[in-house]
């Protein structure tokens, strides 16, 4: 069976879930989604998904899962990438859920204004890097004594903090005084099989 | 075992804990948090949510598990009320990070500048009114095929998603134009062992 992928290259959420079907080896077609220009709210795109968002994995004919870490959750349910252990489980989608509530809607927004909107004086940046900060405070604080976000293993957990934090740079922030975010970057940037995501422009 | 829960009891994200506790039948004690005079920022509540946010579960002197919808799955596990089916189970999730990233961040919050700041003519109200319609809307579509979020069973998804939605009135919304929705609210209600989540005030 083969995935078939609705995402934007560009996307950190999207190209979470093209990581994890990489380093699964999992076979997929890749649809590139026109989003800048309204592709997500085609009536086509709303069938896929009714919230108008990438990333979507096209499972069957009949099958579409939406949320990129609902979408993780399923491609490495039963893989080493997620734990079969009640607590470490929950412990990985503690860290999902803190990515989509307290990282995501800052350091990929800051990234989206910058990156995609190019409005480098946009008034929502000023609050958009202190909540990234905050994120990253809550970030360095747990890998300080930590290889990797749970089980002391690479999870989708890291996968899920992964995809916007290794493009920080890109949302205007500085992580020279967060050095155990850069060593636990440098450790996934080393796992097998990883891929790189494109840069916006690209 | 007993669990030890630190919540504010008029939150809805802490209110999914307490009643997945009480209709799981699970031991617990509660402690309130008074949140609105800064109780989530001490030191000895940072050491058990760096992230400093309600709820906490403390499942050991060793453990301590954050993030509501977290909290959740790990409560649910290996009962009916989390499928053991791996499809089932990511759309679960996916509803689960949808109420995180597109339901939460308007309803709850529109509710909390209502309720809890009394700021009526906050200049943020607008935006998160209509963010909660677009969550709505996406919702009523959704329900009007199906008993419940998923697995045409009463599950976490509808847990998670319930919290919020069964308050909007106290957000401000109006849910006439949704009968989907006011009838899987009633379903939800109707549910063995369901607790009332306090009012603010209260």
């Amino acid at each position: 069976m083969t995935y078939q992928v609705h995402g934007v290259s560009s996307s950190g959420n999207c190209y979470k879930v093209r990581l994890a079907l990489e380093q699964l080896n999992l076979p997929y077609v890749w649809h590139e989604v026109d989003m800048m220009n309204g592709a997500t709210r085609t009536e086509s795109f709303l069938k896929l998904n009714p919230n108008g968002k990438v990333p979507v994995l096209v499972i069957d004919e009949q099958t579409a899962l939406t949320e990129s870490n609902a979408i993780l959750c399923y491609l490495a349910d039963g893989t080493p990438l997620l734990p079969a252990d009640r607590l470490e489980r929950a412990r990985v989608l503690q860290w999902m859920f803190f990515e989509q509530y307290s990282h995501e809607p800052y350091v990929a927004v800051a990234r989206f204004i910058k990156q995609f909107l190019k409005k480098h004086d946009d008034p929502r940046l000023p609050d958009k890097i202190a909540g990234s900060y905050r994120a990253l405070d809550v970030m360095e604080q747990h890998l300080a004594r930590r290889t990797f976000f749970t089980a002391e293993r690479y999870t989708v957990a890291d996968i899920a903090l992964y995809a916007y934090t290794h493009v920080a740079d890109e949302a205007g922030l500085d992580l020279a005084s967060y050095p155990a975010i850069r060593a636990w970057l440098a450790r996934v940037k080393n796992q097998p099989g990883r891929i790189d995501m494109p840069s916006v422009d690209q």
